[in-house]
């Protein structure tokens, strides 16, 4: 019998087949199942044998996993999913709607207290490692300014949204800093910092055949929100253009703490990652928080977390004593 | 009668003064008071009333304690004082004799648990914040490298060193990381680093009256450990010079870990610190990690922590909701 930390994935798109491959790069976690919503026989996991099953089966199988990888969307799938799911084990996810967080901490909260189960939503990048950094930032130097950028990276809900305007085929959205931005808070003046003046927006847009590249351009420059605020570039490329150079999916940013201390010294905290591939990060993340679940799980807690809530050493396969001798 | 969390300060230095006014930056905590190995009548405290006691006096003023900041040094004051101040209250400080952690924090627990109360070591920001860095960047990307790289700062250590050399009446150093190593570290390569190829050591140096300036230089560059694997320079000035030039305690560093997920893709975490005060900046951690202890204590906990054991969220005086609706 295996002592690995036995872990199911809920939802196998980019998210799902990241975690799967990031599960084999750790010795103590073990992948016993991938559950999806489509038919299991259409679907090829990546490099290993693993079973797939139908996630309405997940119920029967739940007693042999220790923790379930929600992989799908924030928008409808993990708020359906996750409440269901802790019924039966612990779950991670990576809820990203931050609008929503605590609403949608309440529903898992309550629904892991009542299975006695444990949840960490929220993980990831941001919400996740950004959070916790913006969290250093204000308890370490109260006085000052937390910014965050992002990019350049593709945003898929941005990208989503140009696909959405009649006349383009195909489209990709680069979120991309303005360096300014982030020399001016580095720089300690806090700068008074609006979403466009933070960040620009990159399109790459295929047409449809018939369209007409003004009425696309200005239907995604104009479009309130996601577009408007910002300097938006719009650039038009064939098929063949946007797969070639396109098709990756980098991401990253920043968090910048600048504070002052009582004595009128200026300090400066800064956290950037540079993601060559943004699920396959967030996957990484997601697998060191469900170790350190189960391990919350094994001393009794339940209820849902967030990473604040997290003893960063869970997140390690190493033993406490190893980390202070070789980490501290 | 108060609510907030009432600190003591045990070392009245460089260190124990930025406590003193770290403290003033948080409505949640108030400095109840100084303890000095000193006649307590040639303190003068910074900025506030505050009562100042003779370090043997704690045992019977702990009762209006609820945590001590330890703020003497890591050489010989904290091996001595921390397992006896644990017997009274809970204690934070920054040891920071990488090599002797393992050892110190026996000591500690063993006091600690003793006595009921609980003590977080090590904290600050290296060890501490940087150690949190090396803990995050190998638990995420297991398949990668990890450097920290210090200063541009003054190291007390080996300004001491220069210090003791004969002929010398008063000297800083530098330590100064070397850019082509952090670029290497950087873009993925897995440079393989020793001390001299990471970092260089200037020293701005004062002689005495009648000291040979070579002698100095020889003795300095070839001393073993310290300056013998670096590329050292060492220029000298006069004690004005000095004065006006070299007397701030800037410090600073960053800890690179780039790793390359299961599907090739490479990825860059990095976390920077630029810090105007090195001590200040010191006492600003020192001071959060404090209300942690005392929410640890308040739990009933008991026995030696590091940043390790304690869950990011004990830093802030915000509540848990707060920091889910606001940081997350």
């Amino acid at each position: 019998m295996s002592d690995r930390i036995r872990l199911g994935i809920v939802g196998y798109g980019n998210l799902g087949r990241g975690v799967e491959a990031a599960i084999a790069q750790h010795d103590d976690l073990e992948l016993v199942g991938i559950f999806t919503r489509r038919d299991p026989a259409t679907i090829t996991p990546l490099g290993r044998r693993v079973d797939v099953h139908h996630v309405d089966d997940i119920g029967a199988l739940a007693d042999g996993i220790d923790v379930v990888v929600a992989c799908g969307g924030s928008k409808t799938d993990l708020p359906e999913q996750v409440p269901e799911l802790v019924a039966h084990c612990c779950v991670v996810d990576s809820y990203d709607t931050h609008a929503k967080i605590s609403e949608y901490f309440a529903a898992v909260e309550a629904a892991a207290r009542a299975a006695g189960t444990l949840a960490i939503i929220s993980t990831g990048w941001d919400p996740g490692l950004f959070s916790l950094n913006r969290l250093f930032g204000e308890a370490i130097l109260p006085a000052g300014q937390t910014a965050t950028f992002w990019g350049r990276g593709v945003s898929q809900g941005h990208s989503d949204a140009v696909r959405r305007v009649p006349g383009v085929a195909a489209g990709v959205q680069y979120t991309e800093p303005i360096p300014a931005a982030i020399d001016a808070v580095r720089s300690g003046t806090r700068p008074e910092l609006t979403p466009g003046t933070s960040h620009t927006r990159s399109c790459f847009v295929v047409l449809e055949d018939d369209a007409d590249p003004d009425a696309v351009r200005a239907a995604i420059v104009g479009m309130p929100d996601y577009f408007a605020p910002y300097d938006t570039t719009v650039t038009f490329v064939d098929a063949e253009e946007l797969a070639a150079d396109h098709g990756a999916m980098p991401h990253g940013g920043v968090v910048i703490r600048s504070g002052t201390t009582a004595d009128e010294a200026d300090h400066t905290i800064e956290y950037r990652l540079q993601l060559g591939h943004n699920p396959s990060f967030t996957a990484s993340v997601l697998v060191a928080y469900a170790r350190a679940a189960h391990r919350l799980a094994l001393r009794g807690e339940t209820g849902a977390r967030t990473v604040f809530d997290v003893a960063p050493g869970l997140l390690s396969p190493r033993s406490s004593a190893e980390l202070r001798r070789d980490l501290l």
